[in-house]
């Protein structure tokens, strides 16, 4: 009989298929159908969707972590419909090709006010390793093995992969894993930039909540959000006179906010500051 | 007496001086000046054009490997025409410069449809590294050294080098080895990541078609070509709805084709898949 | 009693807070705030864009290098407005957000036709590290701290950092930096690519000024100059074509140059070049 928190879940098949769970304030996203490796159905990823607009609408979530319940982080696609999984209805009004589920989910994450952590517990194929790509930190367990698989079942790769992979490990990685679709071992994937850290499989969500705790401590959360957007938009921007009109933007709107007195205050006298400003309240609109 | 492949085309002058050779599904195209150490001359870049649309034709190719004859890779552009060597004519219709020709190579291969690996036998400098950027994977002799040249001619960075560099290497090492103009060893040439390996000299070839052959192996033809396209062209996306919206196309239309049933099924079957699609067909345009 | 050059300008009260030094062709900004850690006001700020017009117009000066008189490079902005240091004035006209100061130096950098070496010589916070973003070269002493503390004070990362900070260290360095605002030794910014090389902090300047010497002994003015603008400007261009346009523009008025034909002869004889162009006679528009 095993007793660890996560084999537990592992038998519990009254649990929902996407749990969100709170370790005060870290919000964990876990992918629960440990039977199928956390292999994923539409519903599935509209369902991570959903506790994504949660914890985003939530003041006392600070940061979000992705993890999945036993062996696996997730197998991919659920293939259970066979060689039809793919087959879908094109767009009732235009006729054009309906938007990729996966890529809803990576743009959701890229759209996160607050930062979202991986917690790899294991191996990660197809749309299970490419939605982790526009979290902001990735770390593994040592035994994951990783697969971009797609042109080994005929498809190509999704989840807005091609825009994030290639700038996460660099284009030659990207195109090397994603045309040859090979098994890439934890190992590899450290070396070339696709996770941070590996770790034993059991340490990994708890390295993870602290990494999301280092990563909101003592920040201001209106400040946290407007970063991260900043960044993640900024990364597809032509020049850096966008960030130059978007940053202004910013330290004007903040540079008279309650949050900055608090800050500087604080900072001044040695002491931790206490932001009184809320995301809730609304985010100044720094790409007018 | 030698009689290496490599050596007896070292000494055979009667073949041409760009040749294009097969190993089963990959394609080598060779530059075979080893008495110039490679330099190429305007009809050896076009004879490489050439070459790789000849690749890209043939459904029977899955990869090509780039490498040179001899103890080089390539010298850079011929300049037996000394101070002349690259005055040129305006466009005779609008007066303006004319298309910078080792840019013409270089656009040729990002628009490959089938991955690239630059064997790098031997030193590469100018346009015989420039060119070598936008190919998926470099590989290089131990003793190969690097040169950006152009600052220390009067010349400027070319082969579209301005925008592959920084995106291999970082803006750091680019502008540093390009403005700088100093000679890059092989090992700091592994270090900053433009190349991924170092091996004997002859041990260069073997091994990138050794990794050609792990690219395609198992993976649909056209899934692959519409992975490598998706891959480059997102490197210089905006942001991640551009992707969204390509890789959209790709999943609706590769989701009802006879690949993705044959991928599927035989993945299922725990068998080797067989697809039937070819490139020569046609390809979905993702980008509409 | 001390007497390095450190220590000396350390003392002595009489200098101005942005001091321009010259080591022959090489020039040295030097913030000079030592009692202040280098803390900036804005009319340092001013002060190092006028330092940076000043390199820029004379053809004497090949490069520049940028550190801190001291035990730190900059301690971030000057925080003795207390609370209300960040506060600001709207545009007179629009009413809009005033030009961040920050990003009016890192703009100014980005645009430069010379080399510019950050030679860290202690701890960087704040607009202290943003500001080194776009130089091409960071070194810094082994027990320099680097902060980007923005969210730990209520404000938003500036100096165009959201845009070159992802470019230089990655989209996962630059989100967890940025939005956690922790504090980063010396040898986790060596790991992640912030700087190149540490060493010990009285061997950090002249360290820069050798590898300034490296970039442009050599080297023709206009070229480097043409060649430094191309790589940051197509660092976010959208494709490689817009590369080949700019590049066939630069070989095309660079291949009928002085230079050129100084730089091909001087190679065939085995010579060093005498480059006769001159940066200050004007530039060619490669973007038009």
């Amino acid at each position: 009989m095993q007793t660890s928190p996560d084999q537990a879940a592992n038998t519990d098949s009254a649990q929902p298929e996407v749990i969100l769970e709170r370790h005060d304030e870290i919000a964990v996203i876990r992918l629960n159908r440990p039977h199928k490796l956390n292999a994923v159905t539409s519903q599935n990823l509209a369902d991570i969707i959903a506790a994504l607009d949660t914890c985003d609408a939530d003041d006392d979530v600070r940061a979000v972590v992705l993890t999945g319940t036993g062996r696996a982080l997730c197998a991919g696609a659920d293939l259970s419909g066979g060689e039809d999984t793919f087959v879908a209805e094109p767009d009732a009004d235009t006729g054009a090709a309906p938007p990729d589920t996966g890529g809803q989910v990576a743009l959701r994450i890229y759209r996160m006010t607050k930062p979202i952590i991986s917690a790899i517990n294991g191996s990660a194929a197809g749309v299970g390793v490419t939605m982790t790509l526009p979290t902001d930190v990735r770390i593994a367990a040592e035994n994951a093995k990783f697969g971009f698989v797609f042109t080994r079942r005929g498809l190509v790769p999704e989840a807005c992969s091609t825009w994030f992979l290639p700038r996460v490990v660099g284009i030659s990685a990207a195109v090397e894993w994603t045309v040859g679709g090979r098994t890439i071992p934890a190992a590899e994937a450290l070396e070339r930039g696709l996770v941070r850290e590996l770790l034993p499989a059991d340490e990994v969500l708890p390295r993870a909540i602290e990494i999301a705790r280092e990563m909101t401590r003592g920040t201001a959360p209106v400040s946290a959000a407007l970063t991260r957007q900043l960044m993640w938009r900024m990364l597809g921007a032509p020049d850096p006179e966008v960030a130059h009109r978007a940053e202004s933007i910013g330290i004007y709107t903040r540079g008279k906010s309650a949050d900055i007195r608090a800050g500087v205050s604080a900072f001044l006298a040695k002491e931790e500051p206490d932001f009184p400003d809320r995301v809730s309240d609304g985010l100044p609109d720094l790409f007018a």
